[in-house]
Protein backbone atom coordinates (compact mmCIF):
# COMPACT_ATOMS: atom_id res chain seq x y z
CA UNK A 1 0.00 0.00 0.00
CA UNK A 2 2.56 2.49 0.75
CA UNK A 3 6.42 2.16 -1.04
CA UNK A 4 9.19 0.60 1.72
CA UNK A 5 11.90 3.26 1.53
CA UNK A 6 15.48 1.49 1.19
CA UNK A 7 17.24 0.42 4.04
CA UNK A 8 19.87 2.99 3.43
CA UNK A 9 17.33 5.91 3.39
CA UNK A 10 15.86 4.45 6.34
CA UNK A 11 18.99 4.75 8.10
CA UNK A 12 19.79 8.21 6.78
CA UNK A 13 16.31 9.31 8.25
CA UNK A 14 17.08 7.75 11.53
CA UNK A 15 20.17 10.05 11.94
CA UNK A 16 18.43 12.91 10.27
CA UNK A 17 15.95 13.05 13.01
CA UNK A 18 18.97 13.02 16.13
CA UNK A 19 20.61 15.79 13.95
CA UNK A 20 20.48 19.04 15.29
CA UNK A 21 17.81 20.05 13.01
CA UNK A 22 14.46 21.31 14.33
CA UNK A 23 13.22 20.61 10.93
CA UNK A 24 9.94 18.61 11.84
CA UNK A 25 9.80 15.01 10.04
CA UNK A 26 6.94 12.83 8.99
CA UNK A 27 6.38 9.27 9.57
CA UNK A 28 6.52 7.13 6.45
CA UNK A 29 6.67 3.76 6.19
CA UNK A 30 10.50 2.58 6.32
CA UNK A 31 11.59 4.92 8.70
CA UNK A 32 13.25 3.78 11.82
CA UNK A 33 13.10 5.40 15.32
CA UNK A 34 15.40 4.51 18.04
CA UNK A 35 16.32 5.09 21.43
CA UNK A 36 18.83 3.41 23.86
CA UNK A 37 19.20 2.48 27.15
CA UNK A 38 21.65 0.57 29.82
CA UNK A 39 19.71 -1.31 32.26
CA UNK A 40 20.56 -1.53 36.23
CA UNK A 41 20.17 -3.49 38.96
CA UNK A 42 18.47 -0.40 40.17
CA UNK A 43 15.94 -0.75 37.39
CA UNK A 44 15.92 -4.26 37.71
CA UNK A 45 14.76 -3.25 41.96
CA UNK A 46 12.32 -0.79 40.79
CA UNK A 47 10.76 -3.04 37.88
CA UNK A 48 10.49 -6.04 40.58
CA UNK A 49 8.66 -3.61 43.17
CA UNK A 50 6.29 -1.63 40.43
CA UNK A 51 5.34 -5.46 38.81
CA UNK A 52 5.13 -7.13 42.09
CA UNK A 53 7.34 -9.85 39.87
CA UNK A 54 9.04 -11.90 42.42
CA UNK A 55 11.31 -14.46 40.06
CA UNK A 56 14.31 -15.03 41.25
CA UNK A 57 16.27 -15.01 37.87
CA UNK A 58 16.11 -11.32 38.43
CA UNK A 59 17.75 -10.86 41.28
CA UNK A 60 19.59 -14.31 42.60
CA UNK A 61 23.01 -14.49 40.55
CA UNK A 62 23.09 -18.60 41.93
CA UNK A 63 18.95 -18.96 40.71
CA UNK A 64 19.96 -17.62 37.46
CA UNK A 65 23.08 -19.75 36.86
CA UNK A 66 21.56 -23.26 37.79
CA UNK A 67 19.25 -22.16 34.68
CA UNK A 68 22.25 -21.89 32.48
CA UNK A 69 22.47 -18.03 32.95
CA UNK A 70 25.50 -15.73 33.16
CA UNK A 71 23.79 -13.73 36.13
CA UNK A 72 20.57 -12.07 36.75
CA UNK A 73 18.10 -11.19 33.95
CA UNK A 74 16.80 -7.81 33.21
CA UNK A 75 12.95 -9.09 32.81
CA UNK A 76 11.86 -8.83 29.38
CA UNK A 77 9.20 -6.55 30.17
CA UNK A 78 11.16 -3.92 31.24
CA UNK A 79 12.96 -4.12 28.25
CA UNK A 80 10.23 -4.69 25.79
CA UNK A 81 8.67 -1.31 27.37
CA UNK A 82 11.10 0.45 25.18
CA UNK A 83 8.78 0.04 22.12
CA UNK A 84 5.97 2.07 23.74
CA UNK A 85 8.46 4.57 25.16
CA UNK A 86 10.29 5.42 21.41
CA UNK A 87 6.29 5.59 20.09
CA UNK A 88 5.25 7.57 22.45
CA UNK A 89 8.16 10.37 23.20
CA UNK A 90 8.04 10.97 19.25
CA UNK A 91 4.30 11.03 19.20
CA UNK A 92 2.74 11.84 22.82
CA UNK A 93 -0.99 10.70 23.18
CA UNK A 94 -0.11 7.94 20.84
CA UNK A 95 -2.81 4.71 22.06
CA UNK A 96 -1.53 1.20 22.25
CA UNK A 97 -3.11 -1.51 20.31
CA UNK A 98 -0.99 -4.19 19.75
CA UNK A 99 2.53 -6.20 20.67
CA UNK A 100 4.04 -8.97 20.12
CA UNK A 101 7.28 -10.20 21.54
CA UNK A 102 9.60 -13.06 21.13
CA UNK A 103 12.34 -12.89 23.47
CA UNK A 104 15.45 -14.32 21.84
CA UNK A 105 18.21 -14.09 23.86
CA UNK A 106 19.00 -12.93 27.50
CA UNK A 107 19.55 -9.35 28.84
CA UNK A 108 21.67 -8.91 31.74
CA UNK A 109 22.08 -6.19 34.11
CA UNK A 110 24.65 -3.43 32.60
CA UNK A 111 23.57 -4.16 28.97
CA UNK A 112 23.44 -1.93 26.50
CA UNK A 113 19.99 -2.13 24.56
CA UNK A 114 18.74 -0.21 21.40
CA UNK A 115 15.23 -0.18 21.04
CA UNK A 116 13.92 -0.02 16.78
CA UNK A 117 10.61 0.52 16.04
CA UNK A 118 10.55 0.76 12.12
CA UNK A 119 6.99 1.75 10.39
CA UNK A 120 5.72 -0.52 8.05
CA UNK A 121 1.68 0.54 7.47
CA UNK A 122 0.20 3.92 8.27
CA UNK A 123 -3.42 4.59 7.49
CA UNK A 124 -5.59 7.66 8.16
CA UNK A 125 -8.53 6.19 10.72
CA UNK A 126 -10.84 9.46 11.31
CA UNK A 127 -7.94 12.36 11.58
CA UNK A 128 -6.08 9.49 13.49
CA UNK A 129 -3.33 7.21 12.20
CA UNK A 130 -3.40 3.20 13.09
CA UNK A 131 0.55 2.61 12.08
CA UNK A 132 2.06 -0.65 12.27
CA UNK A 133 6.19 -1.05 13.28
CA UNK A 134 8.44 -4.30 13.17
CA UNK A 135 10.13 -3.64 16.53
CA UNK A 136 13.56 -5.07 17.69
CA UNK A 137 15.75 -4.83 20.59
CA UNK A 138 19.36 -5.27 19.60
CA UNK A 139 22.16 -6.11 22.44
CA UNK A 140 25.40 -4.01 21.63
CA UNK A 141 24.54 -2.90 18.48
CA UNK A 142 24.21 -6.35 16.93
CA UNK A 143 22.45 -9.51 18.73
CA UNK A 144 18.52 -9.32 18.41
CA UNK A 145 17.42 -10.23 21.58
CA UNK A 146 13.62 -9.12 21.07
CA UNK A 147 11.82 -9.19 17.74
CA UNK A 148 8.02 -8.48 17.47
CA UNK A 149 5.50 -5.86 16.20
CA UNK A 150 3.30 -3.61 17.23
CA UNK A 151 0.28 -1.25 16.49
CA UNK A 152 -0.66 1.97 17.43
CA UNK A 153 -2.82 4.57 17.20
CA UNK A 154 -1.35 8.16 16.25
CA UNK A 155 -2.61 11.33 16.80
CA UNK A 156 -0.34 12.86 13.90
CA UNK A 157 2.50 11.53 11.71
CA UNK A 158 4.38 14.39 12.22
CA UNK A 159 7.53 14.58 14.78
CA UNK A 160 10.38 17.08 16.29
CA UNK A 161 13.30 15.82 17.35
CA UNK A 162 13.33 17.62 20.65
CA UNK A 163 10.75 15.32 21.66
CA UNK A 164 13.37 12.82 22.12
CA UNK A 165 16.15 13.69 24.25
CA UNK A 166 17.66 10.74 25.95
CA UNK A 167 18.55 8.71 21.95
CA UNK B 1 -1.52 -33.51 22.42
CA UNK B 2 -3.03 -33.39 26.01
CA UNK B 3 -6.60 -33.72 26.86
CA UNK B 4 -8.23 -30.24 27.18
CA UNK B 5 -10.36 -30.24 30.94
CA UNK B 6 -13.27 -29.05 30.98
CA UNK B 7 -13.49 -25.52 31.48
CA UNK B 8 -15.35 -26.73 35.02
CA UNK B 9 -12.47 -28.83 36.02
CA UNK B 10 -10.52 -26.00 35.44
CA UNK B 11 -12.40 -23.34 37.40
CA UNK B 12 -12.38 -25.74 40.02
CA UNK B 13 -8.71 -26.50 40.12
CA UNK B 14 -8.29 -22.56 39.76
CA UNK B 15 -10.66 -22.63 42.92
CA UNK B 16 -8.57 -25.48 44.80
CA UNK B 17 -5.42 -23.87 43.93
CA UNK B 18 -6.44 -21.10 46.42
CA UNK B 19 -8.14 -22.78 48.72
CA UNK B 20 -6.18 -23.78 52.47
CA UNK B 21 -4.71 -27.15 51.00
CA UNK B 22 -1.16 -26.79 51.16
CA UNK B 23 -0.97 -30.34 48.50
CA UNK B 24 1.59 -29.53 45.11
CA UNK B 25 -0.86 -29.20 42.30
CA UNK B 26 0.39 -30.45 38.92
CA UNK B 27 -0.18 -27.80 35.79
CA UNK B 28 -2.36 -29.59 33.06
CA UNK B 29 -3.71 -27.92 29.83
CA UNK B 30 -6.84 -26.33 30.66
CA UNK B 31 -5.89 -25.17 34.08
CA UNK B 32 -6.32 -21.33 34.54
CA UNK B 33 -3.54 -19.30 37.40
CA UNK B 34 -5.46 -16.01 38.40
CA UNK B 35 -4.07 -12.89 40.37
CA UNK B 36 -6.02 -9.57 40.66
CA UNK B 37 -4.81 -6.24 40.97
CA UNK B 38 -5.75 -2.71 41.50
CA UNK B 39 -3.65 -0.22 39.72
CA UNK B 40 -3.18 3.20 41.30
CA UNK B 41 -1.67 6.29 40.58
CA UNK B 42 1.28 5.66 42.27
CA UNK B 43 1.88 2.33 40.37
CA UNK B 44 1.83 4.34 37.14
CA UNK B 45 4.19 7.24 38.80
CA UNK B 46 6.67 4.42 39.63
CA UNK B 47 5.84 2.70 36.17
CA UNK B 48 6.36 5.60 34.24
CA UNK B 49 10.32 5.87 35.84
CA UNK B 50 11.26 2.77 35.50
CA UNK B 51 10.03 2.85 32.17
CA UNK B 52 11.20 6.09 31.06
CA UNK B 53 7.84 6.25 29.10
CA UNK B 54 6.64 9.75 29.26
CA UNK B 55 2.87 9.48 27.71
CA UNK B 56 0.86 12.33 28.77
CA UNK B 57 -2.08 9.91 28.57
CA UNK B 58 -0.59 8.52 31.87
CA UNK B 59 -0.46 11.62 33.85
CA UNK B 60 -2.38 14.41 32.61
CA UNK B 61 -6.56 13.83 32.44
CA UNK B 62 -6.34 16.96 29.83
CA UNK B 63 -4.79 14.89 27.69
CA UNK B 64 -6.67 11.67 28.37
CA UNK B 65 -10.14 13.30 27.89
CA UNK B 66 -8.65 14.84 24.47
CA UNK B 67 -8.46 11.17 22.92
CA UNK B 68 -11.51 10.76 24.51
CA UNK B 69 -11.00 8.17 27.75
CA UNK B 70 -12.47 9.05 31.16
CA UNK B 71 -9.22 9.60 32.58
CA UNK B 72 -5.38 9.01 32.54
CA UNK B 73 -4.73 5.10 31.71
CA UNK B 74 -2.25 2.45 33.33
CA UNK B 75 -0.15 1.84 30.82
CA UNK B 76 -0.98 -1.08 29.14
CA UNK B 77 2.73 -2.81 29.40
CA UNK B 78 2.18 -2.77 33.46
CA UNK B 79 -0.99 -4.31 33.29
CA UNK B 80 0.29 -6.89 31.07
CA UNK B 81 2.93 -7.28 33.59
CA UNK B 82 0.60 -9.48 35.79
CA UNK B 83 1.02 -12.33 32.77
CA UNK B 84 4.86 -13.17 33.50
CA UNK B 85 3.98 -12.59 37.32
CA UNK B 86 1.63 -14.94 37.65
CA UNK B 87 3.88 -17.37 35.85
CA UNK B 88 6.64 -17.08 37.61
CA UNK B 89 5.16 -16.98 41.22
CA UNK B 90 3.71 -20.38 40.64
CA UNK B 91 6.82 -21.63 38.47
CA UNK B 92 9.72 -19.45 40.04
CA UNK B 93 12.88 -20.10 37.54
CA UNK B 94 10.43 -19.69 34.60
CA UNK B 95 11.64 -18.57 31.32
CA UNK B 96 9.80 -16.34 28.95
CA UNK B 97 10.09 -17.32 25.65
CA UNK B 98 7.25 -15.33 23.83
CA UNK B 99 4.03 -13.18 24.50
CA UNK B 100 1.31 -11.20 22.31
CA UNK B 101 -0.75 -8.54 23.52
CA UNK B 102 -3.86 -6.92 22.41
CA UNK B 103 -4.95 -4.07 24.42
CA UNK B 104 -9.09 -4.17 23.75
CA UNK B 105 -10.13 -1.47 26.03
CA UNK B 106 -8.56 1.03 28.86
CA UNK B 107 -7.45 0.34 32.10
CA UNK B 108 -8.10 3.12 34.22
CA UNK B 109 -6.08 4.12 37.85
CA UNK B 110 -8.10 2.66 40.61
CA UNK B 111 -9.33 -0.40 38.44
CA UNK B 112 -9.72 -3.70 39.85
CA UNK B 113 -8.13 -6.14 37.26
CA UNK B 114 -8.05 -10.19 37.46
CA UNK B 115 -4.69 -11.40 35.03
CA UNK B 116 -5.45 -15.01 33.94
CA UNK B 117 -3.63 -17.48 32.04
CA UNK B 118 -5.08 -20.82 30.79
CA UNK B 119 -2.40 -23.50 30.22
CA UNK B 120 -2.97 -24.84 26.57
CA UNK B 121 -0.07 -27.03 25.33
CA UNK B 122 2.63 -28.86 27.91
CA UNK B 123 5.68 -30.31 25.87
CA UNK B 124 9.04 -31.33 28.32
CA UNK B 125 12.04 -30.47 26.48
CA UNK B 126 15.34 -31.36 28.66
CA UNK B 127 13.96 -31.55 32.01
CA UNK B 128 11.73 -28.94 31.60
CA UNK B 129 8.71 -27.98 30.03
CA UNK B 130 7.67 -25.87 27.48
CA UNK B 131 4.46 -24.01 28.67
CA UNK B 132 2.02 -22.08 26.27
CA UNK B 133 -0.35 -20.03 27.92
CA UNK B 134 -3.49 -18.10 26.51
CA UNK B 135 -3.83 -14.77 28.79
CA UNK B 136 -6.39 -12.36 29.52
CA UNK B 137 -6.72 -9.71 31.90
CA UNK B 138 -10.58 -8.57 33.02
CA UNK B 139 -11.40 -5.47 34.21
CA UNK B 140 -13.93 -5.38 37.81
CA UNK B 141 -14.19 -9.50 36.57
CA UNK B 142 -15.80 -9.05 32.99
CA UNK B 143 -14.95 -6.97 30.63
CA UNK B 144 -11.83 -8.63 28.58
CA UNK B 145 -9.17 -5.61 28.28
CA UNK B 146 -6.24 -7.61 27.01
CA UNK B 147 -5.95 -10.72 25.30
CA UNK B 148 -2.38 -12.87 24.23
CA UNK B 149 -1.26 -15.92 24.25
CA UNK B 150 2.14 -16.71 26.02
CA UNK B 151 5.17 -18.73 26.19
CA UNK B 152 7.50 -20.28 29.26
CA UNK B 153 10.07 -22.52 29.92
CA UNK B 154 9.33 -23.87 33.10
CA UNK B 155 11.50 -25.57 35.32
CA UNK B 156 8.29 -28.13 36.64
CA UNK B 157 4.86 -28.50 36.30
CA UNK B 158 4.42 -28.71 40.35
CA UNK B 159 3.43 -25.58 41.91
CA UNK B 160 2.64 -24.69 45.51
CA UNK B 161 -0.47 -22.71 46.61
CA UNK B 162 1.70 -20.67 48.83
CA UNK B 163 3.86 -19.71 46.38
CA UNK B 164 1.11 -17.08 45.48
CA UNK B 165 0.46 -15.23 48.16
CA UNK B 166 -1.38 -11.98 46.69
CA UNK B 167 -4.27 -13.91 44.78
Amino acid sequence: MFPIRSLISSKTLSLRQFSSSTTPQVLRPGDILRQSRLFTEEDVTQYSKVSHDSNPLHTDPVAARDVGFEGPLVHGMLVASLFPRIISSHFPGAVYVSQSLNFKFPVYIGDHITGEVEATHLRENKNRYLAKFKTRCLKNGELLVIEGEATAMLPTLTFEEEQCKEC
